[in-house]
């Protein structure tokens, strides 16, 4: 399904050698841009390790990779990829198709987000899209899951919900506890329209999954997730950037683009928008549901941010009702990003589908960490770390912004919420990787765009730029 | 993506009433079997619930549906689906296209399926799919994770993979785990080409999504499992399904399928396989894998039941080396089907491609239970456990097997494993329809069918058949 992966090569496994393949795969990966410019090789031995080959063959399929032009060499430090020389540029990638409005499909992100995964480096990560750990409530989420534990063992074994599959929607107190926490960002719901998931990431999947089929059109916001539009061309869909600023979406653009394509859906963080922290304003949501109703458009509200956001900042689902909006949430931004906890609300009709769909991903969902975050919500807990994180992230973000500023950076959309929209002043894709050498991972604005580009603009994470060092770095870097 | 699920209906919502939207939708359920004859339809009290609702929408609704001669009102225990009059029969279903070889899709076996999550019964359920809860060990399961919890208090906070994203391949200690017992299967592997998932059912889901196009074909084995079709159908996939007996797939069949219509893949149960029980015997997988060598195919091997085999069964992965073999299995069968813990082996190259395919379906996947699970399998816990049940199993399934033999049933394979597959001679659906108003869930064989059709074969849970009550109304019902 993946038009930018490497070619299966297991059908090539005689015919040639090991070194032979795996340099072919590292220069196919870096020539369809799997790889960016700056990023490292795996160590040799890591390389042999994981490729089940001896490091002779991995040092002789980057010798071959180094005479081809597409790494270099730093002392002591390994093999970085290069940046593309004018004719490597001009070459289409073999699989590149054309998206809507003949704009290529985007380089797939997954490659770059497990570089997030991992950084490697003791430094905190200006580019990292989560709360840092040390902001986390590690005893809250031990207590809550031992909580539960504790409640299975005096249950009969045919109720425990460890034991059994559970019920396919999700655990039923934590869709209890979710239709309170809905109805108090006026968003009213019954339980049986709430459908738990492994995280906002699965809940969106398993949205476009029901509702998408491959050639359908989908309008996104631009700048956006670069994993979501990777997520969407991966399932044949063409995406419609639409410009997102403080405003909201350009309408103009919108209702042009709905008239020419015909989109099936609208995918939009409303509030707290990745990367720009900006909310809808409350017209400009009306504006957007009048012509999603015109258009008969379903709008998919991706609230991933809701926790950080004030509690009166404006929903398309409240506004809607669940008519044709589709909401979806988590708790990776807020309690932990490692729980996969994340639901999805929509329509009585939807809800059902979605759990089809959701059976057929996963089956189900795992019970313990959807009761402790229900016991979260339920107690209060959920609301004081929430209260305590949200003044610890003002704080941050006056020092964030000040020292921003100070390095000569101009923030592009008012600074709110955990991220940052700066213009630098230079190629920020270039600037990553000077930053990347000295152990700074940033976010350049090119992971944004559904159609990468030359920017200078990049995303900050307040919580995590608060280390004067790491500007200095970036003004160094800058040159 | 799905056919056979009702249309949205928000755009119609301004033009027909609550009661006709609702009785619309369940009348299109049933058309297209996605409710099967004898289903119940939910209590007049939850639908009006589930769907915000009044009561007295919901009887009106149930009452249009009776009038439309689709369900049957029972005194005192609802509304059931009827049995299709011979008109509605033949009538197709709106959006039902055709598969491979003239083939209609296969039902949807979603329904079928959720229907197994709520069988709302006291008696034991012959058609499960896992262990009794009874069967599983509560305490080793907690123990594990409060082990994993306690060691987690002692790290610094970057390092507790609780409030982490974790390595998008899954958590370190599991895949040297599975390593380990991977070898034991003589499925010798390093941990870069493990990748953990949320059980079995997601690594088919990311394998199928790596490898497959809409508009390929694959080869899978009938019987089989109907949600195995169902997913594969939902992707765009052409099914071609190989008899499956006691000495494996019909290669006659195989060889011209794989001539006439190049499938991509072939996904199939090895040992013990869902509904048969039977395990491939050593010379079909050498048969098989020469075919698949020389028509470029990729085998997935679905090894679910992998804990409840005798240690020598062999794999196609391991005569195979995972070259054009995957290797998939899980832990739902053997420590909890609640946890979702499960995981894919494959070549060093596709495992980079899985990754990829699974940081856009659920980013990582939680590492507490991936970390328990790890523990009792490296310290002998998972061993010692799957020990007992094989032997709780061994006894079950004697005693199962001669309750069938005394009700006149004939096994059509030698009894295995979990499952037995027999023919009880009269039709399965009717009878499990009977079976089910007198609460006894039964799995009939048009479940395991990739074109749904009349069938006296039936799945039996050996672990769950053991009650004779079950077996004197099997025969009742059988009349």
């Amino acid at each position: 399904m993946d038009p930018h992966a490497p070619a299966f090569t297991l059908s090539r496994a005689a015919d040639t050698s090991l070194t032979e393949q795996l340099s072919a795969r590292y220069a196919e990966r870096i020539r369809q841009r799997l790889l960016l410019p700056g990023a490292r090789l795996p160590s040799v031995r890591d390389c042999a390790r994981r490729h089940g080959v001896s490091p002779s063959t991995v040092v002789a399929a980057y010798d071959q990779l180094l005479a081809q032009g597409l790494v270099e060499a730093r002392r002591q430090r390994g093999f970085f990829v290069r940046e593309p020389r004018p004719a490597d540029a001009a070459r289409p990638a073999p699989h590149a198709t054309a998206g809507a409005a003949g704009r290529p499909r985007p380089v797939d992100a997954t490659a770059l987000i497990r570089g997030m995964f991992h950084q490697g480096s003791t430094l905190p990560a200006p580019g990292m899209g989560t709360l840092p750990a040390e902001w986390l409530d590690l005893p809250l989420l031990h207590a809550a899951m031992r909580r539960m534990m504790a409640a299975e063992t005096r249950q009969q074994a045919g109720r425990v919900a460890s034991l059994n599959y559970g019920d396919p929607a999700g655990d039923p107190a934590l869709r209890e506890a979710l239709v309170h926490r809905l109805a108090d960002s006026g968003i009213a719901c019954a339980p049986g329209q709430v459908v738990t998931t492994m995280g906002a990431t699965h809940a969106l999947d398993i949205v476009s999954r029901t509702l998408l089929q491959p050639g359908d059109s989908v309008l996104v916001d631009e700048p956006g997730w670069a994993v979501e539009y990777s997520r969407l061309s991966r399932l044949g869909v063409r995406l419609l950037p639409v410009p997102r600023g403080p405003l909201g979406p350009d309408l103009d653009v919108m209702r042009s683009l709905l008239k020419a394509h015909r989109p099936r859906l609208y995918a939009t963080v409303s509030v707290l928008h990745n990367p720009t922290g900006c909310s809808l304003p409350l017209a400009a949501a009306h504006q957007v549901l009048k012509l999603a109703e015109a258009h008969d458009l379903v709008i998919v509200e991706d609230d991933t941010y809701a926790h950080l956001a004030p509690p009166h900042a404006p929903r398309l689902a409240a506004l809607d009702g669940l008519q044709r909006t589709v909401y979806v949430s988590g708790f990776s931004k807020i309690l932990t990003p490692n729980w996969r906890v994340g639901f999805v609300a929509a329509s009585p009709a939807l809800a059902e589908r979605l759990i089809d769909t959701k059976l057929l991903s996963t089956l189900t969902t795992p019970s313990l960490p959807e009761q402790a975050v229900a016991w979260c919500i339920a107690h209060g807990q959920l609301r004081r770390h929430a209260e305590r994180v949200v003044m610890q992230l003002d704080a941050a973000r006056m020092r964030s912004q000040r020292l921003a500023l100070e390095a000569g950076c101009r923030f592009v959309t008012p600074p709110q919420g955990l991220f940052g929209w700066i213009d630098v002043g230079a190629d920020t894709e270039r600037l990553a990787q000077r930053l990347l050498d000295g152990g700074w991972l940033t976010a350049p604005g090119t992971l944004f765009h559904a159609t990468p580009r030359p920017t200078s603009l990049m995303r900050i994470n307040f919580a995590t730029s608060q280390d004067a060092r790491f500007w200095r770095a970036l003004e160094r870097a800058r040159g």
